[in-house]
């Protein structure tokens, strides 16, 4: 397969829930303009999107579900589910280990860590939760391949380079600060107001376009 | 000011960021590349997006941090800030009201709400938590603008019916489940686990451009 646009990439999750919700309903096989409509995008956007994945759907009928949704959690390597660690253990990283849990999502939380002497030691999910001295072990034992950081802003960039350092070559960071990693490890930064920013806009300006 | 590209209003909170990152480092003034580093994009991005915003930087010296930010919070609409309605007060709902106390983000959390009788009627961050009962209620008396729904899936399809019918504008959806509403109220829906499914696909192929 070749290297997919980064902009495609960010759309396969959504096309990924579009076809569960799809499948929810009892539908077998769907149309582009059915996925377009619960991704919130249109129909030839959806066309392009997915023949990046090869010659999937069938002219007139549409795309079997079962099918495409294979073939996209393959595209987006989740064929077996993902190992997570998720650091800082508050309300937010409590309601992404409650989220985690349904297998329908391709991932597995395989470390809990955080610095408060308090909540190491005791059991969330299965897990223990471990303590922040013990990052380093905890990543590596856990062979944790994504790391999503959830701690206060001012310790993230010190709990970053030590996640690099363990070897871990994906973050996910909810702490609103810009991480510097090396070359070969990926970062995306989640902002949970970003998406409120940008309905603000929607607000001032009477947008006509949709949002996505 | 003309209507923007969709995809230049998803990155202004992104630059907003990282002007206050700038700020904190003491700088007043920044080229377009300091703003494209801390905002993980390109200098030549970052010109074309602020260009729609007038005429804003000097050539060869750069943006002057204050203005650029008044500048951008302008645009979004964030001068006065936006009455937010929290409706569902689980792990996600506290962890927002928590962020959104932070007054740089340009929101007041005006009204949260609940379904569960042991939470409503207790106070959170001087609010009252309202009974689900009195959604409409809470709704309109706190004027709420931008309603930020974190309940169940099951039930976050009837409460945004309600949330339209109270007359919000704007519906921030972190619930695993595609809302429809009218035309003129705006949707923006959070899938926590979105990032973590594009850093899969990096993990799986290695990609070589940077993740956004």
């Amino acid at each position: 397969m070749q290297q997919l646009p980064e902009t495609t990439v960010n759309r396969l999750p959504v096309y990924l829930r579009a076809l569960a919700s799809a499948r929810a309903d009892g539908l077998t096989v769907v149309s582009s303009q059915a996925i377009a409509a619960r991704a919130r995008t249109n129909a030839a956007q959806v066309r392009r999107d997915l023949s990046y994945l090869g010659e999937l759907g069938t002219r007139g009928l549409g795309y079997g579900v079962e099918a495409l949704a294979d073939h996209i959690t393959r595209a987006l390597g989740l064929t077996v589910p993902r190992r997570v660690a998720i650091i800082g253990y508050g309300r937010l990283g409590g309601a992404l280990l409650r989220y985690l849990r349904d297998p329908e999502r391709g991932f597995r939380v395989v470390a809990v860590v955080d610095s408060d002497p308090a909540k190491t030691g005791s059991r969330v999910g299965g897990l223990m939760i471990s303590s922040d001295a013990d990052l380093d072990r905890a990543l590596r034992e856990s062979r944790a391949e994504i790391a999503v950081i959830t701690t206060p802003a001012a310790v993230a960039s010190g709990i970053a380079d030590r996640v690099c350092e363990a070897g871990v070559k994906a973050i996910l960071n909810f702490a609103p600060v810009s991480l510097t990693v090396p070359d070969d490890v990926k970062v995306r930064q989640v902002d949970l107001t970003v998406g409120m920013q940008v309905l603000s806009y929607h607000l001032e300006h009477g947008a006509t376009t949709p949002v996505a």
